[in-house]
């Protein structure tokens, strides 16, 4: 499972999903946004257009009646990602709530593809989420991290893949995640652990021909054999009997799914196969995709550290980075932007503060501010440091705590604190 | 794996290997025989061309030196398959037996793909091929049950499959293979047991373009996602790091594969990725096609149950089908018969006592009674009943000593008797 962030790695693939939905004449071509699981580049300098991605993807916006029945029935404040919209689009959402409001059992499963060595604040996104969706309806989540993914796809040994992988994890863990709760598995690991899941695995493959793959995630032919299986793997969690030690071997409890919009394929695939295999289809909740510090446009890379701010940026590189490296919405001059004032809408650090400013009333304040010209690119951008480096501090005091140990416990298949 | 035998179930794929090296023009077209892991097919009603395909596939022919050697080395005798050529082509023997002669390691690996709950005569030839094989080298050896193969290409459920498997590994260990030098396993069991045979699979499917998959499998657009990816699950127990339990997590430890010919595309992919993972390429000994009871030319069928002699055969059936069914090469009346002979080639009578009666000068003794017409088809055919009876009678008897408790014991992943 990829991370959600723009084009955050080396591709090898070029693709281009539904294309058979799409077949329009020469003289109604228009750009299309790419939005695959291994790219995502916008046709427009404005970036992805999540209206028009909603539409071809054929998923719902989560809209104000969704957010209040969220509130209403949970009795809590909805996330602040669901109410800016970070949270946009969802499959279903609206029968887990149904279930939720049964006090019918069902699970979250979330995922990472441990592509670089340190977790960048894009890649928390779908975790922070996740996490407060569990104490939220309080139920079992699964986190897979799929390392057998990221050694098909890049150049890199499997020794290489597991060190990556091992401080991923911990990185995960660092968010917090509640051990009676979670079970968070790697795929070279759990695959060697539970016979289920491998036969799982090969039920969906038996499913999806190679021209269905193919229309879905653009593989072709010069794609390697494991890739063009994979699929299969990150589509097997989404169904209970994947887990039979937390699930007591039932395959009917459902699956809801927070992730960024580009690992959609892989879950419309997914709910494609599931009524020929008699399981349920999960549910959705996808995110925006989130920005590199150099602005929406350019790309946010692993191999460029000025890119994002990474969970090993000290305090004082956080620092640094923002004041250096965070696209200004602001005017030419100190004068001028007094004068006309700021884009938020482009502006990073605004863009940043949406994301992990929790105060409504402080980032209204904010945007009016830097609208009008009374706010400075300087002043969001303090703000912003101060909001990162606490997170971003309080993450690193809790990985000190987690030992090689726990990371262990976290990746034993076993019967979490729910009975089936 | 699959068998060897002729078409002996109902085949998705048409396949046409290594199409690339057959680039003819019109006016050069010569039929060609079909041999592919799924579909055997003679061009010619004389059966497949032996030599041809050693040519096409470039292997090597066992030669009277090889046997010689083999006597040689070993002091015993060689097994009437090599001497009758029954196994009659190879790769890099000549290296395994350089190994034998130098008192170092190698390991034995041959399979089944479990495709009818009882297996027949044909079936048994790799295995009783590779038990005299491990008596007389005394090595480790490992048997594939490919589970999850039949379940991808046939219309069966996980769980029918896995009666039939279970089935077809007494019939297996019925042969009598030794407990302490054998590890019996199948992939749906096994991948879920073993975290390193899971990573080696992975790290040949890497190396094997759909294109490659294409070109040695004949694997078209509409075959399954789990299909494509599966060569490499046969590809994986020719290396030794397959098995850490049995060779110490060593991944240096060189492997002889016999089987019937049709399985050898699975290794020459092998063979070409082995050098890329720094890994040794298997060696080879291939079997010809054992033919159905109504001939070389006709099909055999496990859903035809006259098209063989299956090992739940009682005495009385396997006089009932040879007697009824047996393809003979005698003439129109038995007054021809005597004046002009029978013909040895087609009498499948005579073609199975030379893959079961083991006694040199007996069947010396047949081939020149028939040919002459001293012989009627209805002694060969006797003769046969005798052989074969006998020898099923052997399994039956030391099948019904196979408890599920010992095949449970086959399949646990353990050290055998040899260390490392």
């Amino acid at each position: 499972m990829a991370t959600g962030e723009l084009n955050d790695e080396f591709q090898n693939l070029k693709t281009n999903p539904d294309k058979k939905e799409n077949i329009v004449t020469p003289c109604e071509v228009e750009e299309e946004d790419t939005v695959t699981p291994w790219e995502v580049e916008a046709a427009s300098g404005k970036g992805v257009d999540y209206e028009k991605l909603i539409v071809r993807f054929g998923c719902q916006r989560i809209d104000e009646d969704l957010i209040r029945r969220f509130e209403k029935l949970t009795g809590k404040k909805p996330h602040h990602f669901l109410r800016r919209n970070i949270f946009f689009s969802h499959r279903e959402m609206d029968q887990m709530l149904d279930l939720y409001e049964q006090k019918k059992p069902f699970y979250l499963y979330t995922g990472r593809g441990p592509s670089s060595e340190a977790m960048h604040m894009g890649h928390l996104v779908p975790f922070i989420f996740t996490k407060w969706l569990q104490e939220t309806f309080d139920v079992p989540l699964v986190i897979q991290v799929t390392d057998d993914e990221k050694f098909l796809w890049k150049d890199i040994s499997i020794e290489d893949m597991q060190k990556i992988t091992f401080e991923n994890i911990k990185d995960i863990i660092s968010l917090g995640f509640d051990l009676d709760r979670t079970f968070i598995f790697t795929d070279f690991t759990y695959i060697g652990q539970c016979s289920d899941f491998y036969k799982l695995i090969v039920q969906i493959q038996k499913h999806v021909t190679f021209n269905q793959a193919k229309g879905i995630f653009g593989f072709n032919e010069s794609n390697n054999i494991g890739m063009i299986g994979f699929p299969a793997i990150q589509a097997a969690p989404s169904f209970s009997s994947a887990f039979p030690h937390i699930f007591n071997k039932r395959d009917d409890l459902p699956c809801l799914i927070p992730c960024a919009i580009d690992q959609d394929p892989y879950f419309r695939m997914t709910r494609d196969v599931a009524p020929k295999l008699k399981l349920i289809k999960p549910a959705l909740l996808h995110s925006v995709f989130f920005p590199a510090l150099q602005g929406a446009q350019s790309k946010m890379s692993a191999s460029d550290p000025n890119s994002s701010i990474f969970l090993t940026d000290k305090a004082e590189v956080i620092k640094e980075k923002i004041k250096k490296h965070a696209f200004s919405g602001g005017r030419e001059t100190a004068e001028e932007h007094r004068a006309k004032g700021g884009n938020c809408d482009i502006d990073v650090s605004y863009q940043y503060l949406t994301f992990f400013l929790d105060d409504d009333e402080k980032l209204e304040q904010i945007k009016q501010g830097y609208t009008t010209g009374a706010l400075l690119t300087k002043h969001l951008k303090k703000e912003l440091i101060i909001v990162l480096q606490k997170i971003v501090g309080e993450i690193q005091k809790r990985r000190e705590t987690v030992t090689d140990e726990l990371v262990h416990k976290f990746m034993t298949p076993r019967k979490l604190k729910y009975d089936y």
